[in-house]
């Protein structure tokens, strides 16, 4: 099947063509001491070391790489928490497209500062009191831009699914099979893209979600066969993953796949991030980090499994950074 | 040529071919934003990624793979100041060997912990009154082990070597040749590893040394033409480079083959340490950025050039990893 709404392998792998070279072929890390806590094997897609600092990068370019002449002269725009901003300000600076990003204005400086240096233009909303897809919608009309979506279309969902063909080969690589591959979960466009992939290639492996304290509505919407919204006043330390409500076109391809979900809290989060620094010599980020978390505090059974998951992104502030580092000495 | 003291790159094959599938073929990393400041091309060689958090792994597992069952029966001994520790420690782990580590009393808190969760025994000493080479053979002839030393061993500097073995085929697979090779310097095992093979393999190369402040005695000695002594009761951010003399198997090598070196201070190594972990996600430990200080600092003129550097290690403590990111937030 191939329309606008339903992901496929074969849209996945075209997306992967489409993007070759341009992207990292992000490493799969394995840890013993990771191993060891978690009773099992644990393979790592380091999307941390991916361009613009998260996976967002892929579905931004196999968005950009499908527009039209006329859709790239007119200009992109795209609503972010930060990291697809950073993927589609790059992707757009690749094929020189003029690249409007709509983030909340309190997004991480870090994310901030890396949007203008790609030469995107920022547009500031409030996330807790205004509707970015409204604001999105209106100044796409208005300007005449084309909209990458960060995770409610077809383009970024197959384009993110990228990371987990890529994973399947290099676990094959190392003799090992993924049991269980869990995807950090914001509006379920990576996990969506990953879950065709795994479907196709790896039917036995489960696919899984880690969500955020107050914003873990994916999993509950899973559950409740709806999909439910969060409550967006809440704060979180995963900036990434304060999204109000699983992406429409994802929903159904979640239903179909996802076989649990998991809730992480920030103090979670945030050992996972040190654990990250002091063994895998990682930086992450807390919504990068809310799958390793969901591991490291063994909220999965991994005895003699093989559970991958993703390392999804590494952009956080210095000065958080620090802290949280300083806490966990 | 094949004796006990010249490296070869014979030497270093067949101690990638003993090493293979015990030790991470690292990756290649790049950074736009590395490369918009040195004004060339920069490809990172991540050895932070390395078993143990460093490159030592390598020469370590070469060692023991090459050992005999008597000698593997009796044990090993090895002398460093906390990365070769844990190389060996987890090297001797492997072949079930019994491991003993002499370590400065001042090593990294983190590094001691490590060397003690791969079982190593740990005898400390006083680097800044006595001399560890001294309690090393002592040792070793009391209790009849065998010593894995840190640089001046043929097995070590080939092994360590085979990073470069790795390095040179990853540049071609992206399309590039290093003009320059830079390697963070404490003994020169690695560098005279590495030397061997690029000269080898890649012989218009310039090989080059980064040292930090006070224990740049290798480039010194380079110049005057004979080993020279650094003045041990110097204190220095890199912990792992505070290396008295450079080796006597190492020092030809170099003398033969290294085209130049650069002095880095520990605030420049302080300042990309930070770099590292903003852009490009890696925790390095300081006499790991020592290569990467020389670049961000252009202490290379990069210009239209393609730089390869070593990554060497991460085995940094929090508490002085937070404080550094906390200054340069």
């Amino acid at each position: 099947m191939s329309d606008e709404t339903t992901p496929t392998p074969e849209g996945v792998r075209a997306a992967a063509e489409r993007i070759r070279g341009a992207a990292v072929v992000t490493p799969l890390l394995e840890n013993e001491w990771l191993n060891e806590r978690a009773g099992g094997r644990v393979l790592l897609k380091a999307e941390t070391l991916q361009h613009g600092g998260s996976f967002k990068f892929r579905g931004a370019m196999n968005r950009l790489a499908k527009l039209t002449d006329e859709e790239r002269r007119r200009g992109v725009l795209a609503v972010s928490s930060g990291n697809h901003a950073q993927g589609v300000a790059r992707a757009a600076r690749l094929f020189g497209v003029p690249a409007t990003i709509i983030m909340p204005k309190d997004a991480p400086a870090f994310k901030i500062g890396q949007v203008r240096a790609y030469g995107g233009e920022i547009v500031f909303y409030d996330r807790y009191t205004e509707d970015r897809e409204e604001i999105g919608r209106m100044l796409a009309a208005e300007r005449g831009l084309a909209i990458a979506h960060p995770f409610n279309q077809l383009d970024t969902i197959e384009g993110q699914g990228t990371l987990a063909l890529e994973a399947v080969a290099q676990a094959a690589a190392v003799g090992a099979r993924f049991d269980a591959f869990i995807v950090c979960c914001g509006g379920g466009g990576m996990a969506a893209g990953c879950a065709t992939v795994l479907a196709d290639l790896s039917p036995a492996t489960e696919v899984m979600i880690a969500e955020p304290e107050g914003y873990d509505e994916t999993w509950a919407s899973l559950r409740a066969g709806k999909r439910l919204k969060a409550d967006i006043s809440r704060k979180t330390l995963c900036d990434a993953l304060a999204t109000p409500s699983p992406g429409e076109i994802a929903f159904p391809i979640l239903a179909r796949h996802v076989k649990g979900g998991f809730t992480v809290s920030d103090d979670e989060v945030a050992e996972a991030i040190s654990f990250a620094a002091k063994y895998l010599k990682m930086v992450v980020e807390p919504g990068g980090a809310a799958a390793l978390a969901a591991v490291y505090h063994r909220k999965i059974n991994a005895d003699g499994r093989t559970i991958g998951l993703t390392l999804s992104g590494g952009n956080i502030d210095p000065s958080l950074y620090a802290t949280i580092l300083g806490r966990f000495g």
